[in-house]
């Protein structure tokens, strides 16, 4: 578990992913990052470790490490007790001081930030998240891999859901026999997302009109939860006949996940919910091919809201109660990365962008429909990494 | 699911935490609070939403609210679109305008705090991140009857958990099934912590060696974890004879938690981890006696210590390759709440405070070994919300 930073192949892996943050930091006026929220900590490492990495626009990377006993020495690792000994350090190392210091102002607390900007004193600091972000946003291809395996271990689990049933299960206790599933697959069972505006277990199981009833949370679809406290996914309401099963559950294997949503019935279900499930299908067949690098982001959004006009089915695109104006998003080591698939979004279609896209139905009456997969963007369209069945079969 | 703020029920019990809030204020110079991070939001009336609480120094409460659809109307409840529009609608409710606003700079990004301390103008932000975490700390009668609901399915699972063990079994098969279990008692699957320093899933299986292999989070027991993303807790290995397992797994039914730990052997286990398991036994039970409203925080530290030094333990508390210099730690909607339970600890038991006490031990070749409980602060001493056998059973 002792991660080498000295060994060729994991300089050369974190070298790929260095070079897309020293390179968004071109554009900006920042000469230094000190980084520490988890999720970049695990970018520019491989692996999570207490302390900070330190980046230079030169393309310097120092690893600074709270417990050294989790490490093998390497002369980019050195071992400290609190941010305030960095300078020292540096100037012992003959790394010059930073003027202008990156900090991740939307990841860490508002303390630790003011923290962290007095370090060097006289440095002035300013926000590093958009470079954060920007560099996250398109993956190498060590990052594609490690998704890959995801995708096929999440799609293996997917593939026996249906044998997971029994006859009037409720939805939590569907959603717990897929929990284990994927457990028993490899699967950490812990959904890393950025930002305080989703908390979710290991994911979201909603069955009937749980569908349609909104939740707090910036997911695609809502549902009640189990508590107050949690308000969203599974209500523990027995799965009714005549009505679909929506599964959206975790598929972090190694840090990095797939995002990817399947749909059930408990027996058969109404047209009107399978001419949606249909759209949804039409969409992502269309936005595969049309999905190309240059393309604006925005336009996959116009994209699927045309296809869903021509069907007559606007009034229940994602959401009916409430709808959410979004059709996908960034995925990666954070379930909720850039780009944000909206309308208003003017980013640009970058090939090794990994995009989760799920255009979403909630019939009245049946429940939620459509299907979700995660996607890396190729030259000539995209590729997916979760390849399972689509169609809505029946668990009884 | 729509909760009724004027509900006499809800008003009474938000009220009380309300109460313990605005005292908290009382001895600060801040007049008003603005809070948005989720616990806090949950704590002060009773679900997540998204959106603020605005509390006054007089005791008026506002919930500002992003998802009107969520909420029944109330004389209190006022929809926004965003935190900029608050001014504006406190005026119209012939509120005052804050002079100095309290803010939750450690829980809270930076960017947020940023943004909220903008919408008042003139007014002053400061820091209420210590009137939270005292108001808090001790806990109103209704708070600690959820944890007590809490602590009697954790403990009905924990009675079933040595039935799951199956031969051969690797730590994480049978995290899993404990994982199950819980999840089919109703535990919510979520464990909620404060700050980014410790990341989990839904709990804590170490077994034999792997209890010594030290991790980057802030957790009493470490573990090598199913990968270098989420380096703690179990990694995969069969449990073998003569080692230990440890479980500390989720406690959290309704938003509260308890938080509670219980050992297994394969077969028999050294002389020196049962001594040791008998000393966590014996440092409780102590603890339970002397842990009264007005003693020292710090003083059940040093009280535990002595117990381990008199029976020539100190090589192994709270870790073996690591130690950490802590034995236990307040807990409610957050797994890592005040006190922290240390040397240096300042504050002052009091009457209400829901205190997890976990004195262990790592014994090399064998593994981990102590129990650790969940406590409310009575006036006679400690009453357990955990209640469980605490020997060491064989799993064979």
């Amino acid at each position: 578990m002792q991660p080498d930073f000295q060994s060729p192949e994991l300089r050369h892996q974190t070298g790929l992913r260095l070079r897309r943050v020293v390179d968004g930091m071109a554009s900006t006026g920042l000469d230094t990052l000190l980084l520490a929220d988890n999720a970049n900590v695990f970018y520019m490492s491989g692996r999570y470790y207490r302390g900070y990495v330190y980046v230079t626009r030169t393309g310097k990377c120092i690893y600074f490490i709270i417990h050294p006993d989790i490490f093998a020495p390497a002369d980019n690792v050195v071992s400290i007790r609190k941010p305030e000994q960095i300078p020292s350090e540096l100037t012992r190392m003959g790394i010059d001081l930073p003027h202008v210091v990156g900090l991740e102002y939307d990841a860490l607390s508002y303390s630790e930030v003011s923290r962290l900007a007095k370090v060097f004193g006289e440095a002035v600091s300013a926000d590093c998240s958009g470079v954060m972000r920007g560099a996250r946003m398109v993956k190498t291809p060590y990052e594609i891999e490690l998704m890959r395996i995801d995708g096929v271990h999440q799609s293996a689990v997917y593939e026996r859901i249906g044998r997971l049933y029994r006859r009037d299960m409720t939805d939590l206790e569907f959603q717990v026999e897929i929990e284990r599933a994927l457990r028993l697959e490899g699967c950490l069972g812990y959904t890393r997302v950025a930002g305080r505006l989703m908390e979710i277990n290991m994911g979201s199981v909603i069955s009937g009109d749980n569908a349609d009833v909104p939740s707090p949370y910036d997911f695609a679809m809502g549902g009640a939860g189990q508590s107050p406290s949690l308000p969203g996914g599974a209500d523990g309401m027995t799965m009714k006949h005549g009505t679909t099963v929506m599964v959206d559950m975790n598929g972090n294997f190694n840090g990095y996940q797939t995002d990817m949503t399947r749909v059930w019935s408990v027996g058969e279900i109404s047209e009107e919910a399978l001419k949606a499930h249909e759209c949804s299908r039409r969409i992502l067949r269309a936005l595969e091919r049309e999905t190309l690098p240059g393309v604006e982001i925005r336009s996959l959004y116009d994209r699927a809201m045309e296809i869903v006009r021509e069907e007559g089915l606007e009034r229940y695109f994602m959401g009916h109660n409430r709808q959410v104006a979004f059709i996908g998003h960034g995925v990666g080591i954070e379930l909720n990365e850039q780009p944000a698939i909206t309308a208003r979004c003017r980013q640009i279609v970058e090939e090794g962008m990994t995009l989760a896209l799920e255009p979403k139905f909630v019939i009245p009456g049946t429940g939620a429909v459509g299907v979700e997969n995660t996607y890396v963007v190729r030259a000539d369209g995209l590729e997916c990494l979760t390849v399972c069945p689509e169609e809505i079969k029946s668990l009884i």
